[in-house]
């Protein structure tokens, strides 16, 4: 579970100027950065494949950086890896997949961190407001899986809509019973599909469900998209959330959480869904009440609920969503937090992070849209920072 | 399992004309046509859901045409309602879903047939050499149901490509294994994608995939796309069956089962897929040979195979494509045949079956596009007739 690596690498050749994007001052002839990376286990699956870049097993890319490097798993309680070790670190990495959770206690300890680089999209495990005030930069890679979870979120549509979980299991316990499949199956097809957050990732949910001739698209954001973005998906923006989820069949989630998301889906807002209607989550899972969406999908009033995110990653054996169910039987499409870490999203997110690092050291400009905290200020109105 | 239902319907007062559409001869001042409709059980989801207009139970829109009607879903053996009962219809009405074989045999013995109607798309259960000699007229709903077989085949190209079925299974057990999900889980972005046959459904599937920026969208396919419809999806014509499967990664088959496709993907030409491609069937099972298929899944040649059509329907318990997964464990989206019969695509292929009976008694043309064996010879290319 546990790997302490150390390189030196020689900054002398480099040059020691501070640029406005790093905080590191490179005034000594040798420098080490300690960096701690918080990834997953991987097990045999890593050994047998070595594209899996976000395990702990598969480090090679990352240490091939150079610097101190403690790279673990090991996430929970205060003699993990990653409680004993903040306190060292100069730069944390983690992924929303196994989620370090960096809170503004833990910020406290942090007296050495200088940046935190989530491999992947979705830096709520970060207490932002707690980096903003001790001036360590965040940064994730944007673009590096916007793809896969929107494509995640067309599949769960579908999968939804046309009942394929229940259709799959009768196949697999060898029955056969076309009208108990059929009778909830409907087509995308003519159906009022919204996201509630229409940027990088429900931007591009949106522009591919164009073909599908839904009846209408409509999206519900805290800004209205550019008129050129409008027009090439001919969607409409709701203003009001709830009239917004009262005119959806599907519903899908594609805002970051923050402060203003926590719980927005609440048994309240459920309650202005249509009847029957359909719900995605791939964003984050404590955007929606666990507890109010069991409820609905167990009274029919949602006819399904799918994602890969949960208010606790990894979710526990007894969580409701592992086994909830609609009144015929169907409507669970949960998966494991993965829709963005793909094989293709692993090897652009672990080139986003080398990346992020070689612009660290080298006192070079960040990619904009990466910064989500830069030195001392929010960098993005991406999580409710208005 | 079985109703009769008798209803007189007086033909005094339409046209006795004949036209070149229909070859019932109108010279009574009353006629009672005898009418065989081969439907599925829906058993307590019809009771339950009145839309399941496919089941014997929910055939009031049927009868309310008038007629004599005998409605039932027993349809193998020479005692079944539809071996015996075939020999006074004048007209028979069978589904896809649960087909009704109407062999040359068959043929022989329905002396008074003179139309076969499919509620849906696919008539390939009925005899069609046998149709034409007989001058037995073959009409389906060709529209009915093209969008929502489309939306299955995306949906499934995304659910083996992103290996759901694991992920999912690894959910309802307990567990969080996000490296064993993740190791054998891709984008559709960035693949080649190419569809055996790009008429109503094929195309529909070409369209849909646009906006998933595929490296490239290939089909294959008797005839060249019109210009216009080729630079509307970008897709490139591959005129070699082996050429083509060997620069796909999905493959996805879109084209009528008849005597040119019956085990078109046999292990000759599965052997020139790409090692590790997904293979997508909503066509008609019998154009894959069925252990070549199950061998090339549990050897990993394939990633995985989708689909709701079998050589048999339905499905024997221990059809080897029931259970059949790739060596990682995955790979399988096998579901009974249904995605032609959503409620959306129930409603549309109910009316289309009322649409074409009315035509019928009424003299009228019928829609072009519906007519699959006129009288005494066929009016589609799509079943293999060049």
């Amino acid at each position: 579970m546990f790997s302490i690596l150390r390189n030196a690498r020689t900054f002398a050749q480099r040059t020691p100027a501070r640029s406005f994007h790093s905080n590191r001052i490179l005034n000594q002839e040798k420098m080490k950065a300690s960096i701690l990376a918080i990834l997953y286990n991987g097990f045999k699956a890593a050994e047998e494949e070595p594209r899996l870049l976000g395990t702990v097993e598969n480090r090679e890319w990352l240490i091939s950086q150079g610097h101190e490097f403690i790279v673990s798993s090991s996430k929970e309680g205060p003699d993990s890896d990653f409680q004993k070790h903040i306190t060292d670190a100069e730069i944390l990495i983690t992924t929303p997949f196994h989620p370090g959770y960096l809170t503004a206690d833990l910020f406290e300890k942090a007296k050495k961190l200088k940046l935190c680089v989530t491999a992947g999209v979705g830096s709520d495990h970060i207490d932002l407001n707690a980096a903003v005030k001790h001036k360590v930069q965040v940064l994730e890679v944007s673009g590096s899986n916007v793809v896969s979870v929107a494509e995640h979120v067309i599949m769960s549509m579908l999968l939804l809509v046309r009942n394929f979980v229940p259709a799959h299991e009768v196949i697999e316990r060898g029955d056969w019973q076309v009208s108990d499949i059929a009778r909830n199956a409907f087509d995308l097809e003519g159906k009022v599909v919204g996201t509630i957050g229409a940027g990088r990732i429900g931007y591009r949910v949106l522009q591919r469900l164009v073909p599908f001739d839904c009846k209408e698209l409509l999206y519900y954001d805290y800004a209205a998209l550019p008129q050129a973005a409008t027009d090439a998906v001919k969607a409409r923006r709701v203003e009001d959330l709830k009239e917004f989820v009262s005119q959806c069949d599907v519903v899908t989630i594609n805002c970051p959480l923050h402060e203003g998301t926590k719980g927005l889906v609440n048994e309240e807002l459920l309650s202005h869904f249509k009847k029957g209607a359909w719900l995605v989550n791939t964003a984050r899972g404590a955007i929606c009440d666990k507890d109010a969406v069991a409820k609905a999908l167990k009274s029919g009033h949602l006819s399904g609920y799918a994602g890969d995110v949960w208010n606790v990653q990894p979710a526990p054996k007894d969580h409701v969503w592992r086994t909830m169910k609609n009144p015929l039987g169907g409507g669970n499409g949960m998966v494991p937090h993965y829709s963005g870490t793909t094989l293709d999203a692993q090897a652009r997110y672990a080139n986003g992070v080398k990346s992020i690092l070689e612009n660290y050291f080298d006192n070079k400009p960040q990619e904009p849209q990466n910064i989500i905290v830069g030195l001392g200020k929010y960098e993005t109105k991406a999580y409710g920072q208005r």
